[in-house]
């Protein structure tokens, strides 16, 4: 079983795949293939010289990966062999400092890893008093670290990415907490002072696992849509009264703008519940008919963290 | 008039700096000042250093920025000067690329620039047949060309970092068309094929201005809010009602999943209107009663495309 993933080993996709596969097969069984790109991870399943694709979707950090949802569209209507969302998986991500062997912490003076890893160490960076530079990807940094040979040279990354190179970790977890950020959020005047935000502090990652056969699965399952409204008042509400009237959950939401369109609107929602149920099978029946267009990117089986 | 932005001279801020301001503002009454970080951004406007602040929030390829709502959740709730977003613009974002003068796009073997900014022209790139080495922003990848003075590399940037290094565009509008992604999308089997959806093409960014004096806006507004919700089926399709019932349009809506927590949404939405309107103000009365907690991060001038 071949799993195709973006990036280099130790990237966090990686990790995601041994972590997701590990748990449904043994590990001798799966092997993790590195792609260039999204798109060489979807032309790897649509061409069929992997079985499995893995992709990230959204960050809880960084918002929805835009790209990914363009190119599940574009092979899910693909006539030949259409590919599908078959499961899904949260990915805690923890950023280690990554040195050379037995350089103290003391010793470093300048900070590498890609912009977005980067960002979300900001405080912590900043705390250290170290330059920073961009590089295209965290497993990346750590071996330009090892190559170089530099003592004063530290990378971001992933735990794994630090043992795949025999690099060692100076500190886990460096990540700044959000927390400090959205937890202090105070409760409306109209609903009582217990009701804080809850904090946003952990970065996770979720993953989608790509196939071109679909998967049926019974319970606990999430059905991935897309759909376009007309762009009148009230349209969204409407389209959302086919799961509320039905009591299924919504397990996420979000427009995205066609800017400059007559329509501005596609709607990308992730419902609780399996197209195998009369329920989901109806609002969808339902919301076709208010919806311009619709298309089922999956369903499969919810991960509960 | 000071305006802080994120980046250096020659980034997509710095340019929605002078096409906001100088369509309220003669170009001598207005700066724009780089700061190094989004926080810097907001510290600058807190402390009063600068009258605004432009920030990205969304753009219609890559998604929102959820660090810049987590800034404004911060700063919206500081005792001493609330930060509230008074303004909005739209920027098409479109990328040139950029080499030393006098040089031949053919002699272009390597290509340098920001991470988002490469990924946007991927497939210009590839039939370019060019190598690829991401750098820390765009403005800055022109200058490290200037600086190396190496004719065989080229930076991917705006038009105005061209003009500003005094180097030469030898094209423009490089990004890849996402509209052969989306645009095929077919109708589903219930509606007229003529409904296509239209396409995503238009690279544009959201930008937010931001200060410490609301502005209250009278017609053709946006309200922007973020809110919880208890975490049970049709509570967001409940929320939704204060504003169908109402008449009034959402022209924003996203869930930014808590991980883990026990409510697992925060929900960012944008209205049609200003808080001036009563409608606005009872629809949000309403919201009150189903919400945990609920912010209004200003009502502002709509930037109609």
């Amino acid at each position: 079983m071949r799993i195709a993933y973006q990036g280099e080993p130790g990237a966090y996709s990686e990790a995601a795949v041994q972590e997701y596969f590990s748990s449904v097969a043994n590990e001798s069984l799966f092997e993790a293939v590195p792609c260039e790109s999204f798109d060489a991870v979807f032309a790897a399943v649509h061409g069929g010289s992997c079985e499995y694709g893995l992709i990230p979707i959204e960050n809880s950090l960084a918002g929805s990966i835009h790209r990914n949802y363009d190119l599940l569209l574009r092979h899910q209507l693909s006539n030949d062999a259409p590919i599908v969302i078959v499961g899904e998986y949260y990915l805690r991500v923890r950023h280690c400092l990554i040195s050379l062997p037995g350089v103290r912490i003391e010793e470093i003076h300048k900070v590498i890893s890609h912009p977005q890893a980067l960002a979300q160490c900001e405080a912590y960076l900043r705390r250290l008093g170290v330059a920073v530079e961009a590089v295209y990807d965290t497993a990346g940094s750590v071996k330009i670290v090892k190559e170089q040979g530099d003592r004063t040279l530290a990378a971001i990354a992933s735990r794994r990415a630090a043992d795949l190179y025999q690099m060692q970790i100076l500190a886990e977890g460096i990540e700044d907490a959000s927390a400090e950020e959205t937890a202090a959020m105070p409760s409306t005047e109209t609903v009582p002072a217990t009701a804080a935000v809850p904090s946003t502090a952990a970065n996770f990652t979720r993953f989608l696992i790509i196939a071109t056969q679909p998967v049926i699965p019974n319970e606990n399952a999430k059905t991935s849509i897309v759909f376009t409204l007309h762009n009148v008042p009230g349209a969204l509400f409407k389209a959302l009264s086919v799961f509320a009237l039905r009591d299924i959950d919504l397990t996420k939401i979000e427009s995205r703008p066609l800017v400059g369109k007559l329509w501005h609107y596609l709607f990308y929602i992730d419902i609780a519940g399996s197209i195998a149920e009369p329920a989901v099978n109806h609002a969808l029946d339902n919301l076709r008919e208010y919806a311009l267009t619709l298309r089922v990117l999956g369903s499969y089986p919810r991960h509960n963290l």
